[in-house]
């Protein structure tokens, strides 16, 4: 794949939060990439057309964004890439409208996340578009490569978005609601009257988790979240809200709970996974799904990885029977063989949303060029909610740094954030302390650094 | 309590195994114990009997099994215990009739489970019998302390005995049906169209968990037993039957199902909890319910409680992330302060019950005097089903080491079965031997052994 550098999208190493409140704006025009004769040109339906293709094959491009190599924020690229891609038997051709963000993105960005091949290569899960060929529009869920305008997947990889649901509202679902779905209804069995430890409750895991709690009767649900998120996580479902940058959330949750919870969701890793062991009820579950604990700083800090590894859970089976425990490892981005177990639970949640029981939540949409601020809110944890790129052309007068829009009704909220967050985040000062250290000179102990990064190797076995 | 030893229950070191097929015989008449007016005496119903309590209470006499030390077959001894036990608020005296034997049985005689109080005590984790003051029949789940005439018990812990079941039956259903249920419905979540591999298939346990998969639909179950047992097991439902003794079960599993199980019960331990874990599918789930891999002889056998805990299994949590699996522990003597999740899982069992889907499989019953022998079948795993006590009075003519009663028309199946053994059994005399070793002069290398005890101490937290 060919590809050049687009006009240069500035990264800033300084933290930059957005300041102003961005103006909601109408829709673009479609984008210039989407034209009716190139679809057709391309339907199984209309082999005429075929004719056409040549011409087109050589002037066609596409912006894509691309990881050029771990690091920070400014290692993913926004390039255009030349020539039609080709399609396999099996295979359609996607015009992406929306893109997801996801965690494993930023573990990939930063060298955390094996399934990636390596860089150059184009990010992306999930996505959300219309097939050329047949005008579907669809969801899509990939392993990587889907943050682009065109995108070639094999068709068993799409699912016909729903009436009524937008393209950002698609391109937030698969990832966040499979995973969810998954870890409660197959590893974590929940029933009725059963309680459930969400962590990151804000986030898009988090949230798809509570709406999904909700579908069945009497579920309580623990959430963990700071203090400014509390309000929109408590209107989406959950009982009680725990700050756990001001409060120890094991106290907090014995408290209600004395006897501990029948399944905690747990995206942490490393200190926080002995935690949520201990904090199971007999015949309790502990589904684990990342280590984001492992993420401080923009790039792949050794430190964080250390610990991490350091505190890695580690559980032997006399422990499991006595405690009549049940410990899961989820990621869906090893489960891509699976795209039957895949299917049918995106069939249940698209019938749940066709029933109003579970809607994305869309924190923020952001431009292609702005991918590296998109990432920093997600990595920053400033996020309610997903995190969507759009492939809609950025207008000239829009300010790079400002997101293409957000819900109004946030922006008092996101300010009181701020000032609570500033209060409040005492113990992520420290780790960005250490990060911006990593980030200046890189030579110093060039020795110890390689040393540590054998060991993050392991870890990612 | 007081207790003195029962006339010379003979226990002989030398493997007796079953000669002659023991004749049905028709149960002797009502115990001795099973008085009416002391029925009477303790209903609360007829507080005016209670003047008869006072010489009754000196007069009382039961028989009970005591574990008088860790060790041998020969530890547990038929003790004949004196004066009538009182009730506190919510128990109830019942008068047994039959105990069902468990593994955890053998492993507290060993010393080898933490969940019973040091000797001496008495064995016996379920029963069946009567409870005196109102009559019901009843099966009764305990921590221990059923392998007796007569047990005060809560009252929560017993459940009335369905309509057409035996004695014999119901102390043989509820550990056995309580673990296979909970472990496949609550931890496996086990559903149509999945496949399970059931270790020890011919065992209590694997015999209910054989007919729960079965009622599910098209659930594949794969069994391991030896070669003689396959018949029994194949009826009852094993579509797979795998001679674990003469192959490879690895291998066996794989050229049927490549991918691997979606439910693997593991009560083996040790290294075959390894081959479990990577026998697992995505999204499987691998449950260790014991170690019986650890009971090799009639004493705790040091090296093979060594060789279990080094070969323990123990799981980090990005393999169980990135493999999409699960691990959990499960044993229902740890769980005895859940008795509504018991009771849940005891009334769908006893549902399946009355609707003809589930019913226990009687190995073979044996008088209280003949416990040694009845450990003995079970622990060599001669036992296909479950094996049971009768509190029955044993008569003179009957040889000591003879089951009370056997399946008639397994007898021809079981003289098959010990050739079979003789063959195929390489692998244990060699472990028998070293059992042998450790039974004689007990003095050499004092400080080794003590020093190895520590060893399995640990094990055991």
């Amino acid at each position: 794949m060919s590809g050049e550098d687009a006009p240069a999208q500035q990264q800033n190493a300084v933290d930059q939060k957005q300041e102003t409140k961005p103006a909601e704006e109408p829709k673009a025009e479609p984008p210039k990439t989407e034209s009716a004769p190139a679809a057709a040109a391309e339907a199984d339906a209309t082999p005429a057309a075929a004719t056409e293709k040549v011409p087109e094959e050589e002037t066609f491009t596409y912006r894509a964004l691309v990881l050029t190599g771990h690091g920070g924020y400014d290692k993913v690229k926004l390039q255009v890439k030349k020539g039609k891609p080709t399609l396999k038997a099996g295979e359609v051709l996607v015009r992406v409208k929306a893109c997801g963000l996801n965690f494993a993105d930023l573990m990939a960005r930063q060298g955390l996340y094996d399934r990636m091949p390596s860089p150059p290569v184009t990010l992306g899960m999930e996505c959300s578009g219309l097939v050329e060929a047949v005008g579907d529009k669809v969801m899509v869920l990939n392993r990587f490569g889907l943050w682009q305008e065109v995108a070639v997947v094999p068709a068993s990889h799409t699912f016909l978005i729903p009436e009524g649901m937008s393209f950002e509202e698609a391109a937030a679902l698969p990832v966040n609601y499979i995973t969810a779905y998954m870890m409660l209804f197959d590893f974590g069995n929940l029933r009725p009257n059963q309680s459930v430890l969400v962590h990151a409750a804000a986030g898009g895991v988090g949230i798809a988790a509570t709406q999904l709690c909700k579908t069945v009767k009497d579920v309580t649900v623990f959430g963990t979240a700071s203090a400014s998120k509390h309000e929109t996580i408590s209107q989406g479902g959950v009982e009680h809200p725990i700050d756990y940058r001001t409060k120890d959330y094991v106290e907090e949750v014995r408290k209600i709970s004395p006897k501990g919870m029948d399944i905690i969701l747990d995206p942490l890793g490393g200190s926080d996974t002995h935690k949520a062991y201990n904090l199971l009820k007999p015949m309790g579950k502990l589904i684990t799904y990342g280590t984001a604990n492992m993420l401080a700083g923009q790039k792949k800090n050794l430190l964080a990885v250390a610990k991490n590894w350091y505190h890695q859970f580690s559980i032997h089976t006399l422990s499991l029977i006595q405690g009549n425990k049940s410990v899961c490892g989820f990621h869906l981005g090893y489960l891509d063989g699976e795209m039957e177990l895949i299917s049918q639970a995106m069939n249940t949640i698209l019938d749940l949303y066709k029933e109003g029981k579970v809607k994305p939540h869309i924190d923020s949409t952001w431009h292609m060029e702005q991918v590296g601020d998109a990432m920093r809110k997600m990595q920053e944890r400033n996020n309610i909610g997903k995190v969507i790129l759009t492939t809609e052309p950025m207008p000239e007068e829009e300010k790079k740094e400002e997101p293409k829009k957000e819900d109004k009704k946030d922006d008092k909220k996101k300010d009181d954030k701020k000032k609570d967050d500033k209060k409040k985040d005492d113990g992520k000062k420290e780790e960005k302390k250490d990060d911006k250290k990593k980030e200046e000179p890189k030579k110093e102990e060039p020795k110890k650094e390689e040393e540590k990064k054998e060991e993050a190797k392991k870890e990612e076995k």
